[in-house]
C-alpha cells in the first residue's frame, strides 16, 4: 500500500490553516492548499495553488470548507483519483468518486491561533478498508488520539459537543450579560465555574449536580423566577432547565 | 472597636467543616462548633460544644446550615449579643437580634475536601455599619477577595451561579448519559470542553459562540432534532436552547 506523501487542503479558514501548519513540518510530506482568495503576504501563499486541479497529483485531498459547501467542492473533484476526506462532524461519509473518507478533528479552531493536533482527538472513516487504513495511519502522524468512527456515531458525538459546549457557552453568555446589566462583576464567578465545570468533565456530572433544583428548594426557585420575570430570554430557560433537573433525579437509575 | 477573637460555627456539613479548618490556624482566634450529632473520632470533636448556648461567649457566630434551617437556628440565638452571620447566597440579610450579617463564600464545598479560602470570593453584609466593618476585616483574614454586597445583588449573583454552573453541569450530565447509552466515550469531548468553557470564562462568551444554531445551519439542526426524537429530556432542551441562540444574535446590541 502506498503511503500518503502529498496532501492538498481545500479551504484556508480556521481549520484549513491549522491543518496546514500542523502538516507542513511532517517529514516526507508535501502540503499544498487552495483558497478562494489569498493575499501575497499570507503565510500560506507560497504553498497555495491557483486552481483546485493543481492538487490532483496529491495522494490525499482534505476538504476544510464549511459544511454546506462540502458537496459542491466534492463535485469539482470528479477527475481526481486519490483519497478525498472532509473534516466535518455533522456531515456523513461521501463517496467522492470511490475513495471517500472523513478526517474529523474534535476541537474548535480560530484563524489566529495555530494549535498542535497532538492532543486533539481525530475521528477517521473510509468508504473502503484501504482508505480507512491509509487515513488512520496518516492521522497517527498528527495526533496521539486517533479513532475509527462510523458516520452515525460521529454525528451523535457532534450532537453531544453541541449540547455540552455550545449550550453551556450560551448560558455563560447570558449570565455575563445579566450581571453586566445589574452592575455586578462576572469575575467573582470564575473560581466557582472553573472548579465546577472542571469537576463535571472528570467526574460523573449527574452525581455532583448541585443547586436549588437539585435540592428541590422551592423557596429559592420561586425567588429566582420572580427576579427573572422581566428577563424574557433567561426566564423560560431557567424554568425548563430547573424542571429538567428536578425530574431527572426522580427517575430510577 | 473590638476585634473578633472568638468564632462559633453552627453546622458541620461541607461548609461548616471548610470554615472550621480555615479558621482554626488563624492566630489569636478561638474556634468552636456546634453539630447536631458528632462522633468522637471526628476531627471537629475536640472543638465542638454540646449546646448552642455554649457559643454565646463568642464575638461572632456563623450559621452554616442549609438555607431552609437558617431562620429556625437564628431564633435559638435570641439571648446572644454578638454578631450572627449566615453564609447563604440566596437568603436575605436577617436582623438576628440587632447584629445580623452575611458571610457568603461563592464556591461549592464538599465534606471530604478542605479548600483554602484564600482565592474564594467572600461577600459581606451587615445590618449596621459597625457589623459590616467587623465582618469585612474578619473576612480579609481568610480571603484575598472580600467584597461588600447588598442582599439584592447577592441574590442576583447566586442566580447567575445557578444559570452558569448548575445548568451547564446538567447539560454535561445529560451528554455523558447520552454518549454512554450510544456506546461512545465522553473522554474525546474533554479537550474541546476544557478549551471552550475556559475561553467562555475569560472572554466574551457571546462573541465566541459557535455551533449550528449560531451559524443558523438548519440542516445540522434538523439532523440533530431527528436524532433526538426519542430523547424526551434532551429534545426540548435542544429545541429551546437552539432557538434562544438563534434569536439572541438577531437582537441589536
Amino acid at each position: 500500500m502506498h503511503m500518503i506523501q502529498s496532501v492538498g487542503i481545500i479551504g484556508c479558514g480556521a481549520l484549513g490553516r491549522n491543518l496546514f501548519h500542523n502538516l507542513k513540518p511532517l517529514e516526507g510530506l508535501t502540503v499544498e492548499c487552495f483558497c478562494r482568495s489569498i493575499e501575497k503576504d499570507d503565510s500560506l501563499y507560497q504553498s497555495s495553488v491557483r486552481k483546485i486541479e493543481e492538487l490532483f497529483h496529491c495522494d490525499l485531498i482534505l476538504i476544510a470548507v464549511s459544511d454546506q459547501d462540502i458537496i459542491e467542492v466534492g463535485q469539482i473533484l470528479n477527475a481526481y483519483s486519490g483519497i478525498v476526506a472532509h473534516c466535518s462532524g455533522a456531515t456523513p461519509l461521501h463517496n467522492f468518486n470511490g475513495k471517500g473518507g472523513v478526517f474529523y478533528p474534535l476541537q474548535s479552531f480560530s484563524r489566529s491561533v495555530i494549535r498542535s493536533f497532538k492532543e486533539i482527538p481525530l475521528f477517521i472513516e473510509g468508504d473502503n478498508e484501504e482508505t480507512t487504513i491509509q487515513l488512520y495511519s496518516f492521522a497517527q502522524r498528527l495526533s496521539n488520539q486517533v479513532e475509527q468512527l462510523s458516520s452515525e456515531k460521529r454525528q451523535k458525538l457532534h450532537l453531544a459537543a453541541v449540547v455540552s459546549q455550545n449550550f453551556s457557552n450560551h448560558l455563560i453568555a447570558l449570565t455575563q450579560a445579566y450581571l453586566e446589566k445589574e452592575g455586578i462583576s462576572f469575575q467573582a464567578l470564575i473560581p466557582l465555574l472553573e472548579e465546577g465545570l472542571g469537576n463535571a468533565l472528570y467526574q460523573n456530572a449527574r452525581e455532583i449536580q448541585s443547586g436549588p433544583a437539585r435540592r428541590k428548594d422551592t423557596k429559592t426557585l420561586d425567588a429566582h423566577l420572580s427576579l427573572l420575570k422581566e428577563e424574557k430570554r433567561l426566564l423560560p430557560l431557567y424554568e425548563q432547565l430547573s424542571e429538567s433537573i428536578k425530574t431527572y433525579y426522580e427517575e430510577d437509575f
